[in-house]
């Protein structure tokens, strides 16, 4: 069934076509735009190039995901992190996109701006496109690895087509369209600078839910029912991919001024590199005091978990309120992992308290650290202030709400996705599978067929056949 | 013979100091440019970070290929990946750039700016030299996947000397240094825009005349002359590869605006993420349909086909026709790994599917698709017009005469090399060497000597030795 | 007593929050530098990306020196390569940043600046911070590699701690403060552009002081004295990480500017890739005289070498003297490597000869090819000018007396700051942990459980427990 599905899926290409045609409207040469606002080339090349750093995250998710995890599940999560980006870029560009950003109906939701066609057809809502689609990416991604090793590949890419139509787009409309969250009446509403909760919450808690559904993988609770550790195959993978993402932030945050006119962007930069330190090296002392042992695998954790709490407020914050926020999501890190363990909820990758946890960790930080020097995307007031900067208990209201909001939202929609495809065609591999790895089943590919027990098989079936 | 004529390149390094000294003219300093045109700033910025992510784009390659091929070549391919753009660098410097950019002869070839010296000693020049240089880079390390897993380093070195010298800056002088191809008298002559042809079409032609000097490697094809698939030692690496190259590809062609001013670039990197989107989803879907799998490797190639295909029309099209320009890619992958496999030629990474076939769609799809909202590198017109959308053949005749060229041209040059290198020396490795690997042969260093069976060797050598 | 005295750092993140607060000046919004200055965002643009890609040299070093050594120190390598740009994020921020850019007192060490806090609570001064922290951080990565495999992780923290807090910046405050370095009455005073000195030779000498002390690793040295080569495990990643330096050293050497408006940035890209691509043609085929094999790892550690030497000059020569001083690099780095090597010297991935030697090189020859058309910093004179351009021996003067004061500087405190801890506690693992690696007794966690014989022991321990 789930095949049938897929195939059918070609001929949307068909679709693509016709709904082409030389209609448009706009500037989409860019000359008229250019002429109106003559200092735009800037603030162009800065959004572009950390769009372009942010899409790189899709290859710093990937190798952390891969190096975390077995050697036998490598080809399947390098598959499934490759293939969100690019169903959520088609289904972005198709429908997503215009439920973002498209006309406000009710501050629910947005219309319009469909396949970037006609008065959508410009440079600037080109630009704009591009930016939110880097972003809608990343949420997508995160899930993959607290669902990896276990979930189907078809099941993924019905997941990661919800997720980019519209679970996504609709909450990111609430709070960056112009819709409710953004509107409520406290402090200067629901202010999540570069997606704390839009992006971060919203992936860890779906994959919080996917995690639920699929249950724990095999072999990851002993007889006596205590979690045992499934170390990674590739720690080099692991490390090369927090740094790739660390790289990718100074697009992400930084870049979400999205214009290099507000010299704050050097503000958010510093920021975003204190908290991933302070992160890590919180988690690194507390393992320590743990274990006697240096954990690199939760360290490189904790220096995303940093990442992901300053997401939120790196851009109204002093240097040392961004120390301290990292320093709270470095802990964070080792007593989520620890807490969903206890609970048998099996997150191969740690993604639930990394981007869930620290995600709803940023939110409130801003309703406390907030330093009143710098407004929502503005330089002009209001500022956005916190409790610890005499702006009252109001912006932590306001944040609060979007906490609520944000895990309502995303764990709700999550449970029922997975639960709904569970049941209408089972969204675990089999046991076999699972025991075998999902490379050779789903795949056909071994991701080493040199260094793994692969070896043998593919040598004894090939030299059947070869060449004298 | 080899041996020695590599070790008289050693005395060219005096003739670089010999032809240095104090004479210069021009504006070094740049303080003169600045003063005439005051929004250059932007404009170098731009361009400079786009030539780097070029540039990365070599480590993609590096990371494609390696994972594609088999670990006991690896050390072989991270040599070839490096040393092309580093012999391309010295030569391209001396000599090729002056082809490409000097004085046209005859809508032939340039001459002039030899060593970037006299007049040449110009920060506008260096500028462009920079940009131009990257992509003759790109073009020469496309050939090493095709050729892989057999054909001798020393050769490998020629090879990359000749492309680097003229058979890459006489093509691209036709179409981007004022050369008959860019002055046809159809449409607004052969548009090339980031060089689906220049780069990537001429990349393959040579790897596919490299692949059948060469001839397969020994056990691609069975005692029933039936092709055997040989897996690549590492999907992550190729997966990492492909993700640096999408990532560079931002660089490769919003970049060849070579002006922040034109605000089309936004366009542009929408539509080269979506032909790449495009490209992987078909691919994965027409393979599954095939084989009943997720092929990873073949979805890989197709993300890289799709980018390939669109960077010829990046500029002058919409989303929509982005997302065809690369399904329509990705089944040509497909279709071109199987054609050739089929007729006997070898090409370890699909590098002539991926580069020769999608450079050539690409070149097409721009008399095709283009839209009339964008000019030839300006805002002004004329605007590259396709036959969709009523700008008549005449631009279509104009890139079907550049595909004539550039197959013409890096074909029958590709073949004609190696042949010659061939009949002199011998390009292919000795079937030893092939069965044990280049790696120990001609580097004398395995890249995993604890993991594959070298391992003993190894330890068995030192053994005897070590201090106890 | 190490271990007590990492946990009593805890409770350093309180006093984070204790300097915190509600006070600060200057101009944390950006507004009014903006006003005052409105073509600011460009170089802000210039300056954060550049700053971007040189922390993602972090990554290059962590696969380069991973790459280098054997898979059972993995892990260990990983961590210190990620642990050292924490530190010094952290330390930096708290008082390494007001040496280096504080009130100058008397030409030695600046003082203010504070956990950029009050007056340093500005967006010039976090744009400043950002770029001076980047290169603290590279320094601090290079020596890892020089004593990697044998030190204690506690040690390197308490390194890399020191380093941070005043060896580096105190040396750069001399160079690039306002300290008496800058000021030597010969030429323009001490010229160093992008850190050849400052950055290099620092973290090359320091390196050479541990590597010393520490003394060579087991089974380098065969029994009739000769030594051995210790094959890296993993030349994927040593060739990937050399690819990222390159890729980040575009930020490093360009961005050093910090000015978008000196076009001169373009002359800076040029330069530095020639030397690379002149350093490692030159080791390549100095290796291959030597040895008749195309040695991989040396003509990467040649690329670097190249880098390192034209980091200081990169700014003030032609194309011509960039390649003749890679060449030089290439041939310094297979020299230095042998020397020290013969000398008993156990440098594992070759730092001491690339960032070391080179490091001086550089230094040296910026008095030998300045060419007189850039000043320092600025685009007006005095030029640097050295003397192959008539500048006289000025500036080859205040170069050499750079070269003393650096390896005085580093190399001293370096080996007195090793000695110390060893004498307090020993910084070199125990026999066994190092012949075992240092992944399982410091971390706890082998690199690559499935694929290492660390892979029986984790499957042995886990069927006992794992449910049936």
């Amino acid at each position: 069934m789930v095949r049938r599905m897929m195939m059918r899926m070609l001929p949307v290409w068909f679709l693509f076509a016709l709904v082409g045609g030389p209609v448009f409207a706009a500037d989409p040469g860019g000359a008229t735009t250019l002429q109106a606002m003559p200092s735009l080339p800037t603030d162009y090349v800065w959004i572009l190039v950390c769009g372009f750093l942010v899409f790189f995250m899709q290859a710093g998710f990937a190798m952390v995901e891969t190096g975390f995890c077995r050697a036998k599940n490598t080809t399947n999560l390098l598959s499934k992190n490759l293939i969100d980006f690019v169903v959520a870029s088609l289904v972005f560009f198709a429908v997503g996109y215009g439920f973002l950003k498209g006309n406000d109906l009710g501050g629910f939701i947005g219309v319009g701006r469909w396949f970037l066609r006609g008065e959508a057809y410009d440079v600037g809502t080109y630009l704009d496109f591009f930016w939110q689609l880097v972003f809608c990416g990343t949420a997508a991604t995160i899930v993959s690895g607290a669902v990896a090793e276990r979930l189907k590949f078809p099941a993924y890419l019905m997941y990661t087509f919800l997720v980019s139509f519209f679970v996504y787009p609709i909450y990111a409309h609430w709070v960056w369209g112009g819709g409710w969250l953004s509107k409520l009446p406290f402090g200067v509403g629901h202010a999540d600078f570069a997606g704390s909760g839009v992006v971060h919450a919203i992936g860890g808690m779906i994959g919080l839910a996917g995690a639920m559904v699929l249950g724990p993988r095999f072999g990851k609770y002993g007889k006596d029912r205590k979690p045992l550790a499934i170390p990674g195959h590739n720690m080099s993978l692991a490390a090369l991919g927090t740094f790739i993402l660390w790289f990718g932030w100074f697009g992400f945050n930084p870049g979400s001024t999205f214009s290099a006119h507000h010299l704050r962007i050097a503000v958010v930069a510093v920021n975003t590199n204190l908290a991933a330190a302070a992160g890590a090296l919180t988690t690194l002392l507390v393992m320590y005091a743990k274990t006697r042992k240096w954990d690199l695998g939760m360290t490189l954790n904790g220096t995303l978990g940093g990442l992901v709490a300053v997401t939120a407020p790196c851009a109204w914050i002093e240097g040392w309120a961004a120390v301290v926020i990292g320093a709270v999501a470095g802990i964070l890190v080792v007593a989520g992992v620890y807490f969903f363990e206890s609970r048998g909820i099996d997150d191969p990758v740690g993604a639930v308290s990394v981007h869930g946890l620290n995600g709803l960790w940023g939110l409130l930080s801003v309703g406390l650290f907030a330093d009143g020097t710098y407004g929502l995307y503005t330089l002009e007031p209001p500022y956005v202030t916190g409790l610890f900067y005499g702006g009252g208990g109001g912006q932590l209201l306001a944040q609060l709400i979007g906490v609520l909001a944000v895990v309502a939202w995303s764990f709700g929609l999550g449970y029922l996705m997975f639960k709904v495809m569970d049941l209408a065609f089972g969204i675990r591999v089999t046991p076999e599978e699972e025991l075998q790895g999902l490379d050779i089943f789903e795949h056909g590919t071994p991701a080493y067929p040199e260094f793994t027990r692969h070896r043998i098989l593919f040598q004894e079936r090939r030299s059947e056949r070869v060449q004298a």
